[in-house]
This record gives C-alpha cells, sequence and structure tokens, in this order.
C-alpha cells in the first residue's frame, strides 16, 4: 500500500498505476479518517469491482461550521493505515490541511436543491465544503467510482447533485448502511456512547423497521407515520428527537400532509440524540402494491 | 467536422476519436459564438498544439446578469460552423441551454480572489456564471488543454483560479490579443461601432502602448500613469472612461497608491465607451532594470 500526502505524488502514483493496469477502473472511498467497519465495507465494495483501490483520510477543514469541532474532531491515522492495508487497499492520500487549501484558496461549490432542506439549513456551509472537497478529490484521483454510506442519506444526494450539475465523469455508488447485531447503524460516535445510552440506540432502528411494518399494514399518512416514529424513539428512551421525517428520496423534500402511494418511495429520516450523542439513521419505505 | 447537441453524443465521439488517436491531446476553445478573428486566433494556437480540436459554441445563460443582454446576444451559428469547418476543428459542441441546465440544477461555481474586484462587484454573478459553465464543458470535454484570449483578462484569472483550487487537470493558454490593423482589439462588439467611434476607437491600444512609453523612461508613479491613461482616452474621444486601471496581474488587486517595481509586472486595464459601445483592452507594463 503506497501513501501519497502531496498531489504531486498522488498524480504520478496513480499515473503509473493506470499504465501497469490499463484495463483496470479505479475505485475512490473519500473518508475523515477514524474509520469504523462501515468505512470498511466500502473499501470491500470497491476492492470488488475495481483493480485499483484508493482511500482518502482528509479532516477537510471547510466543511465544519465551528472550529472546536474541527479542532476535537477523532484523528486516529495509524489504526486507520492499518486497517486499510489489510483491507488491501492500494493507494491511500492523506494531504496535509494546506495542501488542498493553500493561501489564496477561494472557490466555493454552492449546492442548492437537495442541500437546502433538512441538514442543510442548519449546517450553514456544511454541504458546500462536502461539495468542495469532493469535486477537489474527484479532481486529482480522476476515479470511475466513488462510494460512500447511505446512512448520511443526504451527503450522498448532494454529492449525486454535484456530479450530475457539473457532468463530473464519476459513478456515485451508494452502500448498504453497516448495523451491529443489534441493529445501532455504525458511526465514529458510537464509542462515546455511555453503556444505558449504547443499550438504548438500537431503538433508532427498530422503529425504522417498524414503520415499514405499518405501511405494509395500510397506513400511508405521512403524519401518522411520522408520529409514530418520534413516539417509538421516545419511548425507547432518546433525550431529544431533533427530527423523524419522511421526505422525498431525490429532492429531500419533506412530504408533510402527503400520503405514501406505491411506486414512489418515501426516505424516513432520524436524527435523536441518546446521552448527548447525536445519532442519525435512515430507512427507504416502499408502499406494497394492491 | 462532426456537430454535437448532446453531452452523450459529444462524449462518444471524443472517446471514439480518442481511441482512434491514443497519443493525440485535446485542444478545447470555449465560445459564445458570433466569432471574429480573435475566436479564431485561439482556434488556429489548439489546431497547431494538439490532436484533436473541440470548439463549444454556448451562449450561457447563468452568466447574464439580464434578461434583456441574453436575449439580444449575437448568435451566428451558420456563419461560425462554416468559419470552425474552414479552420481544421474536429468537433463542435452546439447543445440547446436545456442539456447544460435540466430542470432541478442548482450547483453554482463561486470563485472568489481575483473575481471578488474589478469587473466582479459591477456584474454579479457573472464570473460565478462563467465559470460554472467552464467547469461543466471541461468535465465533458476533458481537454488536456484550454485556450482564453486574454483580451477578457479577468476572466482568464478568474479560470486559472478555478482551476487551481478545484484541481482540475486542464493546462490554461491565454492567446495574444488580436489587433485590428491599426490596434483595435478584436471584439464582437466592433462590428456595432459608428463610423467615427471606429476611427477613434484605436486610440485605447495608442494609450496602452504610450504607457509602456512612459515607464520605460522612468515614470512608475500609478497614479500618474493612470492619470495619463484616462486623459489619452478621453482626448481621444471617448465619451466615458469606465475604468482605466492598474493591477497586480495575478490578484486583480489595484495598485493605486504603488510605484512599480523592475520585475513586477503591473497588467493596464482599460474599459471605456465610444459611441455607446463599451469596449475593453489591456496591457502587461514591464519596468526595465536599471
Amino acid at each position: 500500500m503506497k501513501l501519497c500526502a502531496t498531489i504531486e505524488d498522488m498524480r504520478q502514483t496513480l499515473a503509473a498505476a493506470r499504465h501497469r493496469q490499463p484495463q483496470g477502473t479505479v475505485g475512490f472511498v473519500p473518508t475523515m479518517g477514524n474509520l469504523h467497519q462501515g468505512h470498511l465495507s466500502l473499501v470491500e465494495r470497491a476492492r470488488a469491482e475495481n483493480g485499483l483501490v484508493v482511500v482518502s483520510l482528509f479532516v477537510n477543514p471547510v466543511q465544519f461550521d465551528r472550529p472546536d469541532d474541527l479542532a476535537t474532531y477523532p484523528r486516529t491515522p495509524e489504526a486507520d493505515l492499518a486497517l486499510l492495508a489489510q483491507a488491501g487497499v492500494d493507494i491511500v492520500f492523506m494531504p496535509p490541511a494546506e495542501e488542498l487549501y493553500p493561501p489564496g484558496f477561494a472557490t466555493t461549490i454552492e449546492v442548492g436543491g437537495v442541500a437546502a432542506v433538512m441538514e442543510g439549513p442548519s449546517r450553514p456551509g456544511h454541504f458546500n465544503g462536502v461539495a468542495t472537497v469532493l469535486c477537489k478529490l474527484f479532481n486529482i484521483v480522476a476515479p470511475e467510482r466513488a462510494y460512500f454510506g447511505q446512512k448520511d442519506a443526504q451527503q450522498v444526494a448532494v454529492v449525486r447533485q454535484m456530479v450530475r450539475d457539473l457532468n463530473m465523469d464519476v459513478a456515485i455508488t451508494a452502500c448498504p448502511i453497516w448495523r451491529e447485531g443489534d441493529g445501532l447503524a455504525a458511526s465514529s460516535r458510537n464509542s462515546r456512547l455511555s453503556p444505558q445510552a449504547r443499550a438504548q440506540a438500537p431503538v433508532i432502528h427498530q422503529a425504522l423497521e417498524s414503520l415499514q411494518r405499518a405501511v405494509n399494514q395500510g397506513v400511508v399518512d405521512v403524519a401518522l407515520l411520522e408520529g409514530q416514529l418520534s413516539a417509538a424513539l421516545t419511548a425507547g428512551g432518546t433525550e431529544k428527537v431533533e427530527y423523524a421525517t419522511l421526505v422525498d428520496p431525490t429532492t429531500f423534500t419533506p412530504l408533510a400532509g402527503q400520503r405514501l402511494q406505491p411506486g414512489r418511495p418515501a426516505l424516513a429520516l432520524v436524527a435523536a440524540w441518546f446521552g448527548g450523542v447525536r445519532l442519525i439513521d435512515n430507512k427507504m419505505l416502499e408502499v406494497p402494491a394492491r
């Protein structure tokens, strides 16, 4: 496994690797490090589908709204590199911040549409920062395919919107959420849960699963379903439901006031707090044809 | 010469052409049509330096501040295509507006820095619109080199800033300003000049040339030089000097209050009106070493 810290080294390493394997595709997994099983499932998928696998480890300063969040973001490069070597990654790109944002840097990709709803307004600049760094990384790595976790569902939608709008020549694959045995979605935040909060947190997945059962039984009123979702989370011990909302899976427009219909899937999104830790999860809901 | 109207056709045509000529580079000249000798000099340069030459003809709606400017922008596709065929162009990309901006399009590239001074503030959204369409076109055409006219000096600087900031893998070439025999810079606006205004307009180039002579003679005070430039334009019959300003050629920061120095070139920028037509021109000033 080759480690690159500069754009120049990255480009040369990739060019040499592509020269050796002219038919092979490049699969790219962008991460902010502090890797868990969710990330590794993306790497595994990329490994299975491509001749060359590139992973970036880069804590992207421009997507943080608050400087203290950036400063305290967990950084575990040694452990990350060991995991990636074990997973058969070919090239790791781990640049210092000033390599991607040198003095005089002044360009931002502003994604509207899907970035302007739900998580967008409450985190000003976040999705623009994500889009900007991914545009840069895609231009540096030039992958045929890039892999993202479906857990950050809106982020995936924002990336798809940018790729479509800017005609980027990369295929975006959203991989299924990796879950612990009890259903809790993998997240670097899980390690911050107290034993009690860790025991409660699987209720998110359970509540989402029971939502599909309700739909199967004929409940299609969005307000009713959202009420049921919130109630299940509260009964399960969350101290705060930040949102428990059904949205259009493409535009992320909330479906409040509507009824679900067969052939038009809805995405149920949850952000809820357990023991002072904010957790997110989601599930696509399908209305069975009658 | 092959004409493509869709992104899909463009990509397939390029892939086939690259397959036939794996060693050849692609040179790209983006234009808004209504071609003149200035454009053709870019095409000639691209033709000399690349295996494949691609020209786009696209009046980009998102870079116009005012809808009536967009509506009245001159469109001469038949004449343009004849000129490009004659110039030995391989592929012309001429998409309808909705091909590049379909319903739901929502992404903008916001260039700060060099785009935030001089022409930037007076034309809100203009450089963002230019950057956005060029990013799209670069992603569709994937050229090794792209060619721009030095006449739109700030536009070239904005493109360079975007390419640098977003790590785009394309070399930007700025070509010398193409001039009529009397020094008037080629522009599609020249055809709108009255005979009297046409006779006066070469004063812009003369004033810029005499500025370098003043520098050669030891005048290095920016305020003095700007005053001389304005005075020459006014004496030459302009009805309005919009700006006659010396700037840093990289950042476009005005050099007001400074003195020119050897080894630090300055860019003299002019926008002036003749017979109701706004003309621009520029010249790099070099201070001779003593």
